[in-house]
């Protein structure tokens, strides 16, 4: 059983965290950036701007949640990140190694 | 006092009231399309995608409600239309004279 709720990071390591998942959204908001340019500019017809206005819902709400730091959830935070593809194995280099495990047991689940 | 609620409209005139509808109904998602598309363009940052997302929701709740043909309010829904420059007298010309009035003078309150 992983322990994943009993790290106690130090106050550089949560800064490090903090970065990731910043590294992370920025990345994510990036790709939607991209995602609603293109698809405002291949509007059609009035579903196309439904659809993208329920794309720019569903991702304000996912996005407002995902990205808020909790250090009791962090680690399963990150590995939701890893296997979202937001985040890969190098940008996690600088955390605590027993962190570093279970966030790459978790995204393997 | 206008009568604005007791105008009968023959099955034409209904049908051309609502030719009418739709044309306002056609300028305006074009020109929602148009907006949308230079706003998707000039994204910077977060915030700018989160207000393109609020203007999509009050344009779909606004336009959902202001383009439903109902021939109780048709005369004020046409007025609104003139008001906000979706429509132009030459738009409603064919609409039967005594309609044609009441929608004007409704429109210069």
């Amino acid at each position: 059983m992983l322990e994943v709720n009993q790290n106690q990071l130090s106050v550089t390591e949560e800064k490090i965290a903090q970065q990731v998942l910043q590294k992370a959204y920025e990345r994510e908001i990036s790709a939607l950036m991209m995602n609603v340019r293109a698809r405002a500019n291949s509007l059609n017809e009035i579903e196309d701007l439904w659809d993208l206005h329920d794309l720019l819902s569903m991702k304000r709400y996912e996005i407002d949640g995902k990205y808020a730091y909790n250090s009791s959830s962090i680690v399963f935070d990150l590995a939701n990140l890893v296997k979202e593809k937001w985040l890969t194995l190098e940008d996690l280099q600088d955390l605590p190694s027993e962190m570093l495990s279970k966030i790459l047991a978790l995204a393997r689940m």
